[in-house]
């Protein structure tokens, strides 16, 4: 990674965030913003795709990942935040990328081929849908972005931007978008709380960053943990107990984890007595992030406009890559 | 046709305008031009979808094709001209249509679906082109346009674009866009000098606006006519004769062609004889536009300012559009 390296990343605002969110990507992102140029992006017409029949559920939740952001540490000293609508820019280069990518290869992109499995879209398959991919590329490339921190699961997405890149500089003989990689984070995804190997809103196993002390709680002590650890007294399995998951991610006390992990794997030690534990964890994780969340909350109207802000100086930053764009493909009128 | 109506058309500018465009669709423009606001539009997105590997060519014809409207008398002070690509909410309004359209449906668009055949693209086929008449859809609504004078062969397109209109409209329970219509042509299709059902610039069956006396006169004297009259006392037919096709349009006088259709039925009337005639008759016709352009052309730069000027007014019309868009899918920010 070059001094030069520009990150960009961002979510759909189709709702709060969540602790997968935060040991995925927002994490590395704090990390980020002090050594490059760092852009966040609200990705409202990402999240039109499969929400254009509620939009207002987007409109809604601007503010609230806003106020994630700004409680995990994400600032916007150093990072600039922008909404994906608010850049006209974007849609002009989605559209000429669409030029450089075919009907079959965006079906066979196997991220979106779940994607679109899983939704059982079918016949109803949108073309916005389908081409969403090729909107990131856009999203990524008009600020010139080269990082995107993300977890594994991205990297067909970002292996079908790099292709649209390269086939875009190929074919003008020029060198304005520079190849793209994926920052993983040590940690990449953490499973939900029903065991499953991925967190998320959709499934209902989340623990979000705004969540009180109370409803973390109660979603820790109805965790997936070892099922055939019936009696405390009976030696219970780690591997594939989200508990001990959550614990060795967010317990910076690692020898108390290693007592626990023995206690329980040779017997004595019982599920609700972990879980208690793990509470404690997480709400002391949690704490100064709700604290920071709350005295944001204060002013929405102070969020709202940092990532207008942002979004007027991505703006101009976008004005310039579509200059030489323009300049590149020889529609420069003016 | 109400008072209230928009027109909207364009063209690619993908070479320079010929007969076929002046019967199906210029000659229109300048009658419209009188009774309703009108907006044409160079095409040059459009004309990226196929040409997005040598797009200096959609640069180089933008002047030409304006220098055709001009010539053939739509006026920029009752037609405001602008070009495609300097309208970045069209590209907006596109990606939001693209989620009010099935990639299956897309496909079997007949007009689509046909030319995708011809171009051979099969695997190949690009984004770009597949959804080009959701672009159109963009085009035509973002001035709210509810009349497009076009040849019947463009149906397809419209019917799509409706689709789009009534669902984005029933969607979020707004009367924002109108339904279009296409205004047909007396004659709206001129066959190609070929005899071929249709000129067209890529068959090479064409008679350009500025083509000079002399091209016109060589590409009259190739016509095809009756492939059986083949001395001059034979009787020829008529139907499917191009030369006499091009006499029914292009000749005002009706009882000189129907004394020479008499003559060349019966026998007698040689196929030269006729076709200098022709070439008489539309060089009497061209004559006018050739002099009208060739007096536009004196000062490129001012044609061209013409159509950017158009641009600037049609961006701040097109905000308007977009500002009630927004509005309905509750996506407004500020």
């Amino acid at each position: 990674m070059a001094k030069k390296d520009i990150v960009l990343t961002g979510d759909r605002p189709t709702g709060p965030l969540h602790l997968g969110h935060f040991v995925g990507s927002l994490q590395k992102r704090v990390e980020l913003q002090d050594k490059y140029k760092q852009f966040v992006m609200i990705a409202d017409w990402q999240g039109f795709t499969d929400n254009f029949d509620n939009p207002q559920k987007l409109r809604d939740n601007v503010t609230q990942v806003m106020l994630d952001y700004l409680a995990v540490g994400i600032d916007p000293k150093k990072t600039t935040f922008f909404i994906q609508s608010l850049i006209p820019q974007i849609a002009e280069l989605y559209f000429i990328y669409l030029n450089f990518v075919t009907v079959s290869r965006l079906g066979r992109n196997p991220t979106v081929k779940a994607e679109i499995q899983q939704k059982g879209y079918g016949e109803n398959l949108t073309a916005g849908f389908l081409t969403y991919p090729v909107h990131q590329a856009a999203d990524i490339t008009i600020v010139k972005g080269t990082l995107v921190p993300a977890g594994a699961d991205q990297n067909p997405i970002i292996e079908q931007s790099n292709e649209i890149v390269r086939k875009f500089n190929s074919t003008y003989n020029v060198d304005i978008f520079p190849e793209i990689k994926i920052v993983e984070s040590a940690v990449s995804r953490l499973p939900g709380t029903d065991g499953k190997a991925k967190m998320s809103k959709s499934m209902g196993n989340a623990i979000f960053l705004c969540d009180t002390e109370d409803v973390v709680a109660k979603k820790v002590m109805t965790m997936y943990t070892d099922p055939d650890h019936i009696k405390v007294d009976m030696p219970g399995k780690i591997d594939g107990n989200t508990v001990f998951a959550y614990l060795d991610v967010f317990d910076t006390d690692k020898q108390m984890v290693e007592s626990l992990k023995a206690q329980y794997q040779a017997g004595g030690l019982g599920d609700v007595k972990v879980k208690k534990y793990l509470i404690e964890v997480l709400n002391n994780f949690l704490e100064p992030i709700r604290l920071r969340r709350n005295e944001f909350a204060q002013d929405k109207e102070a969020v709202l406009d940092i990532v207008i802000k942002g979004s007027e100086q991505v703006r101009c930053i976008a004005a310039d890559t579509m200059l030489e764009v323009r300049k590149a493909i020889h529609l420069d009128y003016i």
